[in-house]
């Protein structure tokens, strides 16, 4: 059996939900947030390992929410960095397997299913790499820095979500790099190294939740499934 | 008083949808889409006037509807075409006005708000043009014929939502010339007129309603806001 890892990455602070309490910790149907993004990581597999990244201050914090929601998978705690990607680098490090397959998810994605996590590990198993996508449903224009901007073909675009999943010893050999500012996901890291991207269906539902909107709609799609 | 229009197109199926309604006319919170994004316009302006493009044979549909949920905003019903454009095209030869202000808006979009049509209006009129456009909150690559895919600047892109606002001397310009496939709206057809679009805010919570999901959470945020 490969050995396979998911490195969730919840790094957020409240500051765009207008609260104190870092976003991965707000409650949807009644447990955080990140528990959820967990149990769908765990649903998957008993036999995955999930290393969650959190703000060194917040370790405390998740703790005591495990106590309190008597939260008891097994996940090995990290400490994250100052940017995301030293966050993933600080997961990546505390892996000891040389090979294997390592996904990295945002903390804040709860609604990842069992089915979307197989078919980025099969599908990074065979290429090396799996990142999950949606097509646009609306038109897309590109902005000029003087403000002026032009229609582009919203058919050549894909926006990009988690999980992004990679063989190990392809993910290691990307991440010796030093940081660049165009760092905006593993997938732009592992294509730095030189390595190609392969893209795999994502799904609408799989959102991220940002915004006080996003979490009222999260809150009620919770109340839908459960 | 300047003359103001809006042109809601509504021309879909239900065939995304996996039903045989037109999606504009299923209900959310016990009323039809269409009839949602209508008042939505009306409790912008009582003077505005407001124009429902309809495929042909829903107009009946559409009566029968009226008469059913006894909806009687005052709206001209105007026959569809083939695409959007011809849709839209339909619509703008129905008003007599040689100027003015007109808005183009989706008919599946019931959450716009007052304020967005507002800022719309008023924006056009100085301008000439307002569409309305949200920042991605994800990354997004440009993905090549041929599959390959690679890391694009989201900060640079804005996806495009309605209401496209106009004015109407120079939206009749642009509607002039014959339909090309580029055209996924009317700010494209607008520019390849020549005229600079300008862009406003729009929202995140201005959706599209086009699949399942959207219908269910639609269904969901109507609930909240009533």
């Amino acid at each position: 059996m490969i050995n396979r890892y998911v490195i969730i990455v919840a790094g957020g602070s409240g500051s765009r939900m207008g609260v104190n309490t870092p976003k991965q910790f707000l409650p949807i149907g009644g447990l955080p947030i990140l528990m959820h993004t967990v149990r769908r990581f765990r649903s998957y597999s008993s036999d995955l390992q999930i290393l969650v990244v959190l703000p060194s201050e917040q370790i405390s914090v998740w703790e005591a929410l495990c106590r309190q929601y008597q939260f008891d998978e097994p996940v090995l705690v990290i400490p994250g960095g100052k940017t995301r990607f030293q966050s993933v680098r600080n997961g990546l490090e505390s892996i000891r397997a040389t090979d294997g397959l390592v996904a990295v998810h945002d903390g804040v994605r709860p609604f990842v299913t069992a089915e979307l996590i197989r078919s980025g590990f099969e599908t990074a198993e065979q290429t090396g790499s799996a990142v999950a996508c949606v097509p646009l449903k609306d038109s897309v224009r590109l902005v000029q820095p003087d403000g002026r901007s032009q229609a582009v073909d919203r058919a050549s675009y894909r926006l990009i979500q988690t999980p992004q999943t990679f063989q190990l010893a392809l993910f290691r050999d990307a991440f010796r790099t030093s940081e660049q500012p165009f760092f905006t996901d593993c997938a732009s890291v592992v294509e730095y190294a030189g390595h190609p991207i392969t893209l795999i269906d994502g799904s609408y539902d799989n959102i991220k939740i940002t915004t006080p909107e996003d979490l009222e709609i999260s809150e009620l799609k919770i109340r839908l499934i459960e």
